[in-house]
């Protein structure tokens, strides 16, 4: 717990010089507060109290709101993966979602398969059950099933995977990879964690289908409202198989009783008005938008011996620098000049990569994104020349 | 974790019962949701997420909203024990705060003081962490900190106590006890764990000063909105020393993140407003009245063998039948009649004493409890009948 400890301290740290405004923040991993949906979230608050009263402040059943469990369970299966109510259970926030998960198939000593790098928040979470991490190797399609094999998955119950957009490093694991980690989980009897809060933030098309297309009887799907209503109201989803639903109910029962009633059917009156089929499409030109504003700057500024991930959809950019630059080194003197982002050695589990870096764009409006971008890229192009001469 | 999985599958089954309409039900663990101020908490969603917008929506700090913190600290400074801002976490639902202190505290194996009988979602939260519990004796004056000692204190981090009309027995520590807890407690080394839902629900007097006034420095405390403003809401506090909290706040920043922005943001609105002072007089009168009600219905119809609790607030009476009568079997007839409870088994740690049960009262009807006191008393006497003859 430690190497996780010290993560969160560094992060904490950064956050802290990001409240002044003067700094230019990639560090973030917030959502645009410009897309959240105040006005029908006060109508949809407003109208639930009104019509339900008492009954939408009263202690309510762990599993969930009935209404919103069948939304979920429609808009998977309208995806083309049929999944009933029963299968689904609301969490407080997805965090959460990893938090039982770590309860259920975590014993202390036992491994978990991460991707290299990962998000740092499920190391956190899993970390509090004492397991061993075992890091897989991603490339630009993501995850690489052909890495875990019986020796990899010894000892290991689940490999924890984000497919779509992938935090820290935007990447999308493939269609075929897909196919391929769900035969690697059935052959090694492993469950597959799909974490999946950025798969509705795609650009110009959606991502390919979920794990539970591919392994319905072993995958552990999370979703999110976070990313696309409010991550303020702490509502996320768990979909899998109803036996491992009942595991995780009786969990989270011991946990929190339940997720909040109110939030839960304010939520519900929401999307089942159909707002999101209007607002999804303008978070997801905002979010393109300013990925490219990013893009194009990276191209304008950093040196031609750094190299990006290009995002097909979420909320960040993953920079590889040349191998004598420590990102850490870097963010002093970036700080120095008001511009901040997270080193990317937070996101490994066990061997962290210091020539690595995350740039979060969805909150900077774009002309303080090639200010920002403009100042890395001389300060990065120093230290490439100092490297090489060194 | 077996007999805890047990005592919920009980209650479910028991639950389920009672949702059929018909069935008078002395068994939930309910407030009166007659005593939930829907216009003010519609009032106060909307006038926050007029006046902050956005940021009542976004991510926030793990610790809580500095207002509803410091509402927390003012109030119990108030009280005479004096707090700041920085001794509270703000927690989603005590439950939360439990589980928390479970992941701090317990070691896989290591030992949880518990009273005897005890609050069953406690039992719940801690043995997810798999401790061995300790059941202490209590009596009329609650919990006999004479029983504790070196033998029983050891490999023991903290004992959990609920000093104000506990759940299930409506009992309360006298305040020569909890100064002699607080003395135990600094001895033997011990964590105090002083959960606190019920406190404000007094019917003639406020309880005893909370056990921070006599040993602030290893008591904490959890505090709850649930029986004052909400349970669906799902907010409630820790109280403890700044350093303990700082390992809170770590643990729950991995467990969850932080709990809901607008929710809090609503409760401290409510809280500031002063809602309260006119508030909780309504509720203390309220279930003061259901109180005496329950507690004439069982004087006039229970047979003299049996014994129950006088509360001085809250929800519960307690129940103890001649030591024949198994209240499991009770229950069965109860059932069979249109009448619910929760047999007192369910709240042991170790050693069910089956002669027990407990009455909830605040949400039925004056003329149910007549009813349903009016059939179990007849059930009852049968019964004492029988086992005198045998």
């Amino acid at each position: 717990m430690r190497a996780a400890d010290a993560r969160s301290s560094i992060i904490r740290e950064i956050l802290k010089v990001t409240q002044r405004p003067e700094v230019i923040s990639f560090a973030g991993g917030l959502p645009s507060p410009a897309t959240f949906p105040v006005d029908a979230l006060r109508e949809a608050f407003g109208a639930v109290l009104q019509a339900a009263g008492p009954a939408a402040l009263q202690y309510s059943a762990t599993e969930g709101d009935d209404a919103l469990r069948a939304w979920v369970a429609a808009r998977e299966t309208a995806k083309g993966i049929p999944t009933s109510p029963e299968q689904v259970l609301i969490v407080a926030g997805s965090q959460q979602g990893l938090d039982l998960i770590g309860k259920a198939l975590i014993d202390t000593g036992s491994t978990v398969l991460v991707e290299s790098p990962t998000y740092l928040g499920a190391l956190q979470a899993f970390a509090l059950f004492q397991p061993k991490f075992r890091e897989l190797p991603i490339d630009a399609e993501g995850l690489q099933p052909a890495a875990i094999d019986a020796a990899a998955a010894r000892d290991a119950r689940f490999a924890y995977v984000m497919p779509n957009f992938q935090n820290p490093t935007g990447r999308t694991l493939s269609r075929e990879r897909r196919a391929a980690l769900a035969d690697k989980a059935r052959a090694l009897d492993l469950w597959l964690v799909e974490d999946d809060p950025y798969g509705e933030l795609w650009y110009r098309q959606a991502p390919p289908p979920g794990l539970r297309l591919f392994a319905p009887e072993r995958t552990i799907r999370l979703g999110s409202f976070s990313k696309i209503l409010s991550p303020g109201l702490r509502l996320g989803f768990v979909i899998a198989p109803q036996a491992f639903i009942d595991v995780l109910v009786r969990l989270k029962q011991a946990t929190d009783l339940h997720t909040s009633t109110l939030a839960q059917r304010a939520a519900a009156h929401v999307v089942t008005s159909g707002l999101l089929e209007s607002h999804l499409p303008q978070i997801r030109a905002r979010y393109a938008a300013q990925c490219e504003v990013m893009l194009e700057a990276l191209r304008a500024n950093f040196p031609r011996e750094a190299r990006w991930t290009q995002p097909d959809g979420g909320m960040f950019v993953w920079v590889e620098l040349p191998a004598g630059v420590d990102a850490t080194r870097l963010l002093d003197a970036a700080i120095a000049r008001n511009v901040a982002f997270v080193p990317g050695a937070a996101f490994y589990a066990n061997a962290p990569r210091a020539n690595t870096l995350r740039l979060s764009f969805v909150t900077v409006p774009p002309e303080r994104i090639r200010a920002g971008v403009a100042i890395l890229g001389e300060l990065l192009r120093e230290r490439v020349a100092d490297a090489v001469k060194a």
